[in-house]
């Protein structure tokens, strides 16, 4: 009987778990709450209609066809007896493991802001940005049926937190509004409609140099996008945002792009977890006292050698992690001594716009306007998961590019669909 | 002032009216329940898994960019005052209006069978195929997580109607279910797993020759679809289907293919409504007593002269129909008497399976097998709404073609969106 490695987690991490476990003599059980891998980095681009559900989520066992050691299956965690070492589920029996693979990323953190929770569009998760994405639409419908709702804020969206998912989501709303629905709705008056990014800190975009900043926020104002730094949410409703400094925001859309908090799973796990309610590992990033339980990716806090803070939360951060559990396992049950993990930053980018992307390499060079989009096209196709979702995320890029169209723009609500004969 | 047409229905009958006044001097107001048109004869293709949602709902705001005397709206009909002129809606302002098109399409019939309301699985909507593929990716999940519910029939499918929504939706079933969900479930004994087709008259396909027929019941049973005829089913609950033979087929899934009754519009009209709940309508496509009010589509009961029964409720006779009405009105506006309508039978075609379609010609002439295929795919893709729903219906066709791999094999429950934090 080989051993068996459980994968908790279909995401970047877990992916790179099993994929690192191909041809190693193991059984891997790959578990995830949902049938899909969801590509993260792009899900602004779902919510904004400018690609598909399936270029961004993709069928799980379809990524593992080619493994056959690998079994996928779709449940919910409900806790991990390390122990027994066996994790339980909601939906099915529990399973056994000889090495486990904790990569079930984060949920949204509203900082305790009042109405958040129920009023904010956070963007984490596929469903997530489905959610954004109709929500949007269906303001849109309301203010073309009645035009004065338009200055009660009905399709003004306030986008929280300067980082890549606050500025990317800001960036492509702007499009979306200023292009396509400037055009789906000629007799609403676009000139009133506001879009405003807020942001706790001094500036946006901390994580890169000056000069992108500084060009990130020239984009921003030329696409209207009003970006208010230095301002914190102080409570939501349906209809309008508090900041804290006592201004209101008449807006029916807040886009949560601020945060992170562990999985609860890290908690229930019995080690003590850090900030954010992260688990804390070892250079080898298996967690205290238990050599057999790896945590990679969001759920984890990850320390490099000489950094003061933990790794942040990215999608190759929870990759190269992922990748390194499974690299170590196999290296185990070869009788090697895994290596400590060591994070190769590639340089960052994001898209602000059409034809506005910033990217800043290790080395501290920048690279912005049409150049850096090119590159930031070439790059995530180059990492989806498939040549289908590459072909389509190309068509939808290229068609939205040359035609202000974008077919995602509209809104299937299944719980109609039953029948009016009822 | 111009005059104002209202269309109600973004289907094939209203998509047609509204372009064929393309460049008259009339304001036209296209209302739909949806923000998109839906083309249905791919319907089962999104259950199914091979196509996308936006490569078969097309945004309706889209399709009019570039015919600026029509304006969009999505809203629900409440009642047609007839005498006021003058179309009331749920969630807006009553529109008046000088001609008024009703295409507003048909709701499924279940014939008063017993839970059928409830259980059955219709694919007249986008959100009804939907609902089948989450449906069916659900209970194959749970097969997944508990083997043993094969045969308390979890994935067993019934589908009713041996007419073309029932054989292509179970051929695609059978390609799905034997070569797809044979990979991702390769522990799931597939020789167990059954799908029915449940015909209550002697034959299925009746509208074709009998060549074709039997073709189509030779490719059904080497895809090991069972074929039932003469059978209809007396009642069903969530796991099983009763037959009114007395046999019962367990069954976590029932596909309803089998009959349409008008939009309940029609009868709040005033006029008395003929078998299936349609609208008579004279040669010109009239109502009777209002020459201002046509009605086109599944929601009308076209006759041609010396045929027995109304024009078949299909998509072809929806366009050719809503063609008529809306060139019908530019003629009225330029003071010339509007022709009868005279529907032009292009032949019929559908697709049992991969590389297995069957074609009649309106002569008569009937091609089956790969020259089918080839050909039923070209005009389905020249039929789609734009060149971006075309690339992309090709390259899913393409590609499942080649992998066996369907991309839309994922289901993206919004319900869960909620943020854990609450």
């Amino acid at each position: 009987m080989p051993e068996r490695v459980v994968i908790l987690g279909g995401g970047f991490g877990g992916i790179g778990a099993a994929r690192e476990l191909k041809g190693v003599d193991v059984e891997v059980v790959l578990v995830d709450q949902h049938d899909y891998h969801t590509f993260q980095p792009l899900l602004y681009q779902v919510a904004t209609d400018l690609l598909e559900t399936t270029a961004v989520g993709h069928p799980l066992r379809d990524l593992f066809h080619d493994q056959p050691n690998v079994t996928v299956h779709e449940a919910t965690v409900v806790a991990v007896d390390a122990d027994a070492r066996q994790v339980q589920f909601a939906e099915m029996a529990p399973v056994g493991y000889d090495h486990l693979v904790l990569a079930l990323g984060a949920h949204v953190n509203f900082f305790g802001v009042d109405g958040a929770g129920d009023h904010a569009f956070p963007l984490y998760t596929l469903a997530d940005a489905v959610r954004l994405k109709e929500h949007i639409l269906d303001r849109w419908e309301a203010a073309d049926r009645d035009p004065g709702l338009v200055d009660d804020g009905v399709v003004n969206v306030v986008v929280v937190g300067g980082g890549p998912t606050g500025i990317e989501s800001a960036g492509a709303l702007s499009e979306l509004y200023r292009n396509e629905f400037a055009k789906d709705y000629p007799h609403l008056p676009q000139e009133r409609i506001r879009i405003v990014l807020v942001e706790a800190g001094d500036d946006i975009f901390t994580m890169f140099r000056p000069e992108i900043r500084e060009y990130t926020r020239a984009v921003l104002a030329e696409r209207s996008v009003e970006v208010m730094v230095g301002e914190t949410v102080a409570s939501v409703t349906p209809t309008r945002v508090q900041l804290a400094s006592g201004k209101s925001i008449d807006a029916h859309t807040l886009v949560w792009g601020a945060g992170l908090q562990a999985n609860p799973v890290a908690a229930a796990l019995g080690v003590d977890v850090v900030r954010g309610g992260r688990i804390p590992v070892g250079p080898d990033l298996t967690v205290a006292g238990h050599p057999e339980i790896f945590a990679v990716g969001d759920i984890a806090a990850i320390e490099q050698k000489g950094d003061e803070k933990p790794l942040p939360q990215l999608g190759s951060v929870a990759l190269q992690s992922g990748e390194h559990a499974g690299a170590s396992i196999a290296a185990q049950l070869k009788g090697k001594q895994p290596k400590p993990f060591r994070y190769h930053d590639k340089g960052t980018m994001a898209t602000i716009g059409r034809m506005s992307a910033v990217i800043q390499t290790r080395h501290g060079r920048t690279i912005t306007g049409p150049p850096a989009s090119l590159a930031w096209g070439a790059v995530h196709l180059a990492l989806l998961s498939t040549g289908e979702d590459r072909a389509k995320a190309m068509i939808d890029w290229t068609w939205a590019g040359f035609s202000h169209e974008r077919a995602g723009r509209i809104s299937v609500k299944t719980e109609d669909a039953q029948p009016a004969a009822h």
